[in-house]
Formats: C-alpha cells, sequence, structure tokens
C-alpha cells in the first residue's frame, strides 16, 4: 500500500487530519514515569494508546531522541514498533546528504526501522532526494517553508529566474517536477506562514502536506486549515507536538492528551465543515 | 580549548590537512570483518589506529550508522571514543531543525556523544544554527556549496538582493555575519567546484573550511587547495572517506588505508609546498 493510501484510510477511519508529534523533552516528561530512555517509551506508549483512534499520523523527531544517547534511539525504535500498522508514521529527521549517503539513511530510515515517510532539507538537489524518493510506496516531505521565526533567512531570498519569486516558491515547483518522476513526494510549510502556505498549494495541490506550528507555536488555524486543504483533503496533516503530548503532566497526562487531541481533531474539522457549507 | 586551536594544533603535529571519512559501507567492509555492527567497530578502530598519526581530523558520516539500525549507533559512539583526544571529529550529520528541536541535537551531539563538531543545514536559517553554534568551543560546519551533482538546483538560483549572486555566496555571507556573533562557524564547499570555492574564500577567509569530494567524487586536489587556503592554512580540512578507509579490502586493509592517507597528504603538502615558493 502507497504511504498516500494509508494516510487516505487512516484519515478517514479517524476522521481527522491530526499528526501526533512525539517529542519527548526530558524536561517535560511527567515526574511519575522518571527520566531516561525508559521513561520516554513509558510515556510514548501511553501517548499513542491514548490517541491511536484520534490521530491521523505520528511524527517522532529525531532530535528528541539522540539528545538520550545511543539508548534514545532504541527508545525511537521501540517507539515505531508500538504505532498500530495502519497509522502512518513519519520520521522527522530533515535528512540532506549527497546520494551514496542517502541511501544509507534511506535504508536506515525505511527498511530497517520502517518508517512510512521522512522529512527532508532541498538544499542538496535532486540528485540527492533520489535515494528516499526512489522509495516509491513511501513518501519524502521535502522542507519548502518552514514555521520558525528565522526562515525567511534563506527561503525568502527573492530569485531571479523565470521572473521573480522567493525561494520557497522555487523549491515547491521543483518538488512538483520532481513528482512527475517518482510520485512521492511530500512538502512541509509551517503554519506560521499561511499566506505563503497558499501559495505553495497552488502550485502542489494534490501534494502531501505537513503543516508543523499549529500548537506551541503559535499558527492560526483556520487560515492554514483553508490555505492547506488540497485536491485531496485527507492528504493534509496539521502536526502538534507539545500542546498535545504535555497537556498535563500528572497522572493522568494521557488523559490530558487525549483531551487535547479530540479538541484540535474536532477544531481542524469544525473548519472544514465551514469551508463545506 | 576551542575546536580552532585543537584543530590547528593536530593539523600541525601530522603536518597535515587531511580529514579521515570513516563511513563504513556493509557493502565493503573486508570480507574476514564479518559483518554488522561489531564489524564496523573493529575497522574503524583499525583505520583509526593506522592513520591517527597522518589524520588532523576524522568525520564519521551518521548516515552510514543509521544504516545498520539502533546497533549501528552504538557502533557510532563506541567510534568516537577510539579517536585520541588531541584530534578533532566532526559528526557530519548534516542537521537543521527548528530551535527546541537543534537544542536535542546539539545536546545529544555535543554533551552526550562528545563531537567536537557537526555539519548543517543552512536552510532554516539562523536561529535554527544557534542551539549549535552557542557552543562556542565547538565548531558548526555550515553547507555551502556541496560537492554533488544536483548541487545546483538551488544552490546556484541566482539571488537578486543588493546584486545578483548565486544563493550558496549568499549563504556564505549570512555564515560570516553570524561568526561575527558566535565565533564558532565553519563551511562547507566540495572539491568539485574549485572555482566556487575560491569565491566562497574570499567572502570568508577565516573560517574552517571542510571540503568532501576529493578521493572518489574526484574534485581536483591541486585547484582545491589553492581555492581552500584561507587566511589560517592549518584550518582547512580535505576530506576523503572511500579513496583511503577502502584502498584495500584483505587482511592488509588498515596498511592499505595508511598507505593511501601518507599518500594523499603528501599530495596536499606538495601543493602547500609549491604555492609558498
Amino acid at each position: 500500500m502507497t504511504f498516500r493510501d494509508k494516510l487516505r484510510e487512516a484519515s478517514l477511519r479517524n476522521n481527522s487530519l491530526l499528526c501526533v508529534g512525539l517529542d519527548p523533552d526530558p524536561a517535560r516528561l511527567p515526574e511519575h514515569l522518571g527520566t531516561g530512555p525508559a521513561a520516554v517509551v513509558a510515556f510514548n506508549r501511553a501517548i499513542i494508546d491514548a490517541t491511536r483512534d484520534i490521530a491521523s499520523a505520528y511524527k517522532p523527531n529525531l532530535g528528541f531522541y539522540v539528545g538520550y544517547g545511543a539508548a534514545g534511539i532504541e527508545a525511537l525504535v521501540e517507539t515505531r514498533r508500538m504505532i498500530p500498522d495502519d497509522i502512518p508514521v513519519l520520521l522527522d529527521a530533515k535528512v540532506g546528504d549527497i546520494a551514496l549517503t542517502a541511501r544509507g539513511y534511506a535504508r536506515g530510515y525505511f527498511d530497517e526501522w520502517d518508517f512510512d515517510a521522512v522529512t527532508a532539507h532541498p538544499y542538496l538537489g535532486e540528485d540527492s532526494l533520489e535515494p528516499f524518493l526512489s522509495y516509491r510506496e513511501r513518501c519524502t516531505f521535502i522542507l519548502v517553508k518552514t514555521s520558525n521565526p528565522g526562515s525567511g533567512d534563506l527561503q525568502d531570498l527573492p530569485v531571479r529566474e523565470q521572473g521573480d519569486e522567493p525561494l520557497y516558491r522555487r523549491v515547491a515547483r521543483r518538488v512538483a517536477r520532481w513528482q512527475e518522476t517518482y510520485g512521492s513526494c511530500g512538502i512541509v510549510v509551517g503554519a506560521t506562514y499561511p499566506s505563503e502556505l497558499a501559495k505553495v498549494r497552488a502550485i502542489c495541490p494534490d501534494l502531501p502536506l505537513l503543516v508543523p506550528g499549529i500548537g506551541a507555536q503559535e499558527g492560526d488555524l483556520e487560515a492554514t486549515v483553508r490555505a492547506g486543504l488540497g485536491s485531496d483533503p485527507s492528504l493534509v496533516l496539521i502536526n502538534a507536538s507539545r500542546a498535545i503530548i504535555y497537556a498535563g503532566d500528572g497522572l493522568d497526562f494521557a488523559d490530558a492528551a487525549r483531551g487535547a487531541a479530540i479538541d484540535l481533531r474536532d477544531r481542524i474539522n469544525a473548519v472544514r465543515a465551514a469551508i463545506r457549507a
């Protein structure tokens, strides 16, 4: 089954565009779980059990596991195994290296660790992405416009070539072209830039879209959903991490996470309903 | 001791600008070592023992370890521990994520795993690099112009802003400015693009420079050394991986690697001598 089909089914089954980010910050794990990689596994297990009928995808970010050393990587691999087979799992690893090395990453993240999708940097160009994109059943989400305050440093630089436009839009055009070759592209645009998102969606209407920055980063939910829905509305992932997984910090943290996940899923769906109406 | 000082000392002690890339490809390890993470550790140990008086630095690339699963990460951490304290070790992880996540990576790669330097993508801008750059004793090598064939896809796009120039040069200017703030920047420019390297060096004359692409990627050694030497000639790392570590594949692979390392170090030094003459 392709990533697109798996995501579509999960999205329809749970009536959800919500992607839950599994980003275990050592400073924010509930105290009663302790610390270290074992606490990470216990935390993730509880979050997954509490949200598996609410989320359309999960997205662990590699950076939060690296911080625990090699045992953190074991915790990441175990986390991936805990997630039900019918929910896609994106590894947010923001890969980007020359082809030979990219093949090592692809073999690791797709074959060994069995993730359904990864995130990737565009800076090295097509040949660096080909080892990922050639896994046509998986999906490679390419960073177009990121959610952070400094994303404009490079991404908004004006490119002079067949008419002026900012770099991130030129990247979106590259991705649209790569999609014609591989069929396994996705795009990442931060919720903190909804008008840029609308412009990217006009270039790539049918690509799976990952939107981080809704929860703690305070992107505008309504503007994001309006701008982000493409030709297949189930291929949108609105990601929230901290706003869900740290909704509570007591013994009932998983219930609190479930509540926050339901609330966000429903708010997204309310915008979708308003758009349809 | 700062990274710059550590690199300078190692470079002067071994009279070398050679960085040895520790990239254990499972298809190319000597047969008698077997396969898997234990073979990787044995292989790296032999390569390090055979080259520690020749190399000015080592650079394992994370992608080659990820391909072995979580046990590969253990092998990476063990590899780092095997390298003598007075030789700097760069983790080629090509990081690039929003600040909160970048802090996780920085804690992992610098504090937990104790690398002296990392490589990083510029695409997310200054705030994404700050968590690395704020480790002022370490070094963050920022990708400016990469060695791969498709590096021009984005890096050569013409940027219109205060005069036209390709994106990679605009990135070099950003790095030069960040260096004024943090003092811990380095740059990466591939040996396959020596004329671009000369232009970057004109913008960043005093930054530590990492140059991949000399061995198997067939960059021009003489042009690279001529273009790459900056205001402090010991702050240049000419990286070779496959051309050294796979120089032989029999029982004597480490001797073959030593021979290849000496040969490349001496060829680099011959160019330096010719420039001084």
